[in-house]
């Protein structure tokens, strides 16, 4: 297999120094509401230079699984393994699992089928849960959604999920359920406080809900032989101090939490009712981003980047734009801004 | 297989949680001679938050393996992969390579083995170079050495390993050339300028030398094709900005590592006198640590912990001892300090 060309692959938000080939004239710095980032990240402790001179200690990885246990409601700090984020998670599981395939809950967040495939495991797309459960009666199947899903936001019913990990415990499958966008959802159960369960296995993002996702840092949830086999596939290092130790403060502040949540809840109110004025169809969303349809999209898409505001558009799905939240007045103010100018262009 | 419990394993350097545990009295902040980490960080610049808060892009990693392929002597960037550390390309390449079993040339780095069988794979610990090439002439082996060797800095021949590469490549298996201390040692070649090369992988590390452990940053250098599925198996963000805006930035920075080497190698003669003057016989190292053998080594040992100088020991080699560098005059002074009263007592 050729090594892949570095810009190429999946499309993802963020990708600033490409905006600025793209849009050569926007005024900088871009506001860049293309990701599912908190724009409020969570407040840290100046830095002290000896967390990146040294290597964290096991006693430290180990509070900072029992601080993560406890703020995602799983009985046993066994049952948490720390990652460099949960995309390193998402890329090596079809490498440490013995499953055999995998069927995904689609569309959803691309980088599941492309590390299923890039592992040389053949990958089936199922719309619906239906059609998912179904493709999960097969031996050694791992099965794997986004709950809520990105970039739609839609739920899975939480009983039909744990029915289904236990179908997939009995023929050595597994439920793979990334729950990257729940910590800020008030009114959803993560399935994590079904562990220990032999079928099932939860992905916690912690970047995006604490806007540090430079920290590189998220969680593998499973029961305590599977955490072990993953942390020792892992090694004894995978994460630095600092991690750790944003880790353990963050984790442990459920009032900022919850406080964030509610904060976050009023801005997507306040984005759908600005986005409607201009015509766009609310489609769902997260606590993070909305989705939204646009007539015009592609037209819009470009209007907005050339003034500077990046939004997050799919190759597949060209009616559709999903945005990010602003974090500040000024940031409101320029989409405000843009949208008008591309209402009257 | 039960979750291993957290403070067990390995034992490794840098214990500081667990050796105020063992010495409660010792004058606090300890000396920790323990590791093989540089004690002098190379200088950032600043932190800024936006690293913290955001995904590192492609072009970033992009020029990160640029740079990282000239400082290593490597002919193409597509042959650098960067990873959280290299402990977690040691703990996971078991598992990403088709390699059936290992020959370990021993005793060395014992994460080697360790992950060897964590992944289910016969491991051979083979003395000597003669015992590891015979080792290494059974189809699908990965035959995993240190060059500079740990503890001991003991150095293998090139034209030999590359022999030994050629002769793995024709039965489906690789070379793993663990270089972690290579970078300061001014006479020796990497084997990563004889890449690309169908047999051979070379690990370098970027923490031990620039004294920034904690950043968790280290390189697998392989053949394109190779390199890239580990590249895919790693996922595009398995390093944060952080890591990449250090690693750019050192990484290109010749003169200081020049530097670097001349001083320690002066610290590391200064340390070998000071302690042949207790009587410690040189057994070896590199620029990071230097190997004695010592009489009642069992009882300097916790002298020096008591006395607030960390060193490593070494369960099944009882008379040796390991010891870093002291980064400051007050290091070295506390050090000759404990000697002193070591002999006295």
């Amino acid at each position: 297999m050729p090594a892949p060309a570095i810009a190429a692959g999946i499309a993802h938000g963020g990708r600033l120094i490409e905006a600025r080939r793209r849009f050569p004239s926007a005024p900088q710095p871009f506001l860049d509401l293309s990701t599912g980032i908190n724009p409020h990240p969570y407040p840290l402790a100046p830095i002290d230079p000896a967390r990146l001179a040294r290597l964290p200690e096991p006693e430290e990885l180990s509070r900072l699984q029992a601080v993560a246990a406890r703020a995602y409601g799983v009985a046993d700090p066994d049952m948490v393994v720390a990652t460099p984020g949960t995309q390193i998670a998402i890329s090596l599981l079809p490498h440490l699992l013995g499953c055999s395939r995998a069927v995904i809950l689609s569309p959803t967040y691309a980088e599941h089928a492309a590390a299923w495939r890039h592992a040389g495991r053949p990958v089936e797309a199922a719309a619906g849960l239906e059609a998912f459960e179904r493709g999960a009666m097969l031996p050694g199947t791992a099965a794997v959604l986004c709950n809520p899903n990105n970039p739609d936001g839609a739920r899975s019913d939480r009983v039909r999920l744990l029915a289904l990990a236990a179908g997939l415990a009995r023929q050595g499958g597994v439920l793979i359920c990334d729950e990257a966008f729940l910590d800020l959802e008030p009114d959803m159960a993560s399935l994590g406080t079904a562990l220990p369960h032999p079928g099932l296995l939860v992905l916690r993002s912690f970047g995006k809900t604490y806007g540090l996702a430079g920290i590189r840092l998220g969680f593998v949830l499973a029961s305590p032989g599977l955490a072990g086999r993953l942390r020792s596939a892992f090694g004894p290092w995978a994460i630095g101090g600092l991690a750790i130790e944003a880790g353990c403060a963050a984790l442990a502040d459920e009032a900022w939490r919850a406080g964030m949540a509610e904060r976050l809840l009023g801005d997507g109110a306040e984005l759908d009712r600005l986005l409607l004025r201009y015509g766009w169809r609310s489609r769902g969303g997260t606590a993070l981003f909305r989705l939204y349809q646009v007539r015009q999209a592609t037209r819009l898409y470009a209007h907005l980047g050339e003034a500077g505001v990046l939004v997050r558009r799919f190759e597949h799905q060209p009616d559709l734009l999903r945005l990010g939240l602003p974090g500040d007045s000024g940031g409101w103010a320029r989409l405000e801004g843009a949208l008008a100018t591309a209402a009257l262009s």
